[in-house]
């Protein structure tokens, strides 16, 4: 006797989106419960309507309310049968932009290895956070860049920005209740910062200092905590040094004030 | 007998003032009848605030509608007065900001000889137009350059603008009317094209074309004819040596379409 008729599971192809969105419009990248707008539910809505079905996806770094990203990659698995023709990858591209809001462009799409997630496959993450330091604020820049008005010494903030490069327990530059969270699940909040850099940059005409962070994995509001943090060494309120005692404290409260989330851009990864 | 007696004239001096500002929210820069909003009568009505009296503005470029400026140079006569201390204009560009719109911000306030004029005291101009020459649209960028899908060869553009440069007629790339007016009144649409570059840059993570065009002074969307008339080359419509018809035809019908203006940055001036 033959086994009951079963549809047969179609087959599935892995993809890597790589992305871009300016945050301002989104409450973050995560899908929430409740009527906000996440560049997540607006990507899965789109991939829906294209394959005729469901699709879940897994980002490389779940950026905050208000945060940018030039390169976010997506991973998701699609019926192979809703590609087209495979080598045609940049017409899905065509056809996932006509159905994102125009504040997601979906900028590249590739075939990854089955079971390649942009969450575990992705070991390297950069995000830049830009700074106005001028009396007057940034005009064409002004939604990509917190404006401080008080003169940064970037020496000093490159002294302590040193003191941050490394393995360490980032719990001081995470949100408490986030960093609390991980503890009781017996996670670590170790991460490993692999390079800050500060620079003075020009964009769109306008001269902004540039911090530049990569690390292996980053804990929740982790890159503005540290550009907070540095800033307050930049303005001379705090020594270099001073890091370090936060670092130490492994305290949320030890650490300087969170920057604002629309200086802030998720620029790339690195994969394995 | 005496005189009768009279209000002594104020002593006035004569400032420029350098400014940023943002086209889109603006009919332009030069003061129109009626109820749209330009840049000249929003600056003439916080100087006007400022100093108590009516200002008169010269500045060095009329930007047409949409026109971007990153260093618009303005002059203009106040009351030595109402300087204040005269050598702290850094308090005088305080102010003024605090009177105009967010959309207008005054980098900068020197005190120039009495009689110099921004019109005539600016002896070369500096524009940039932005082109995002990729197949999706660009995001951050989006206000500040032109999104052509089709792809430009810069070899020919770069070829087809060197025909440009120098002094020539350039009633091909001006407003039509405008040119008649000029025509009419007996004056010259000869101007002088001291460089154009065509250049990859970078901004905001975007890929972008940059064509900077110097000149000593332009006609009426001169700069803006200049780029679409060069798009045409790269799109492989026309060849570089068209341009030259195009110069020669002295007739505006004879060029490219005008490029749109929100690609278009009035970056700086050169002064005698």
């Amino acid at each position: 006797m033959s086994d009951v008729a079963h549809e047969p599971a179609p087959e599935m192809v892995t993809l890597a989106l790589t992305l871009a969105y300016d945050g301002a419009g989104f409450s973050g990248f995560a899908r929430q419960q409740g009527e906000v707008r996440t560049v997540q539910a607006e990507l899965e809505a789109a991939l829906a309507t294209l394959v005729g079905a469901l699709v879940d996806t897994v980002c490389a770094g779940r950026t905050d309310a208000g945060v940018h990203a030039q390169g976010q990659v997506v991973s998701c698995d699609i019926p192979t049968s809703a590609l087209g023709r495979a080598d045609d990858l940049a017409h899905l591209v065509r056809s996932l932009n006509a159905l994102t809001p125009p504040d997601i462009v979906v900028r590249e799409a590739r075939i990854v290895a089955e079971g390649w997630s942009a969450r575990f496959d992705t070991v390297a993450r950069e995000y830049r956070y830009l700074i106005a330091n001028t009396t007057e604020p940034p005009l064409f820049t002004a939604s990509y860049a917190w404006h401080v008005v008080s003169p940064l010494d970037l020496a000093t903030m490159r002294e302590a920005a040193t003191r941050l490069v490394g393995e360490h327990d980032f719990a001081s530059f995470c949100v408490a209740a986030s960093a609390d969270s991980l503890h009781e699940q017996g996670l670590s909040t170790c991460r490993e910062i692999i390079s800050i850099e500060i620079d003075t940059v020009c964009e769109l005409g306008e001269p902004l200092i540039a911090v530049t962070v990569v690390g292996n994995a980053f804990l929740h509001s982790m890159v503005r905590t540290i550009v907070g943090t540095l800033v307050e060494v930049g303005r001379g309120k705090r020594p270099p040094e001073w890091v370090q005692e936060v670092l130490d404290a492994r305290n949320r409260a030890a650490a300087g004030p969170c920057a604002p989330a629309h200086g802030l851009t998720f620029v790339r990864t690195r994969e394995r």
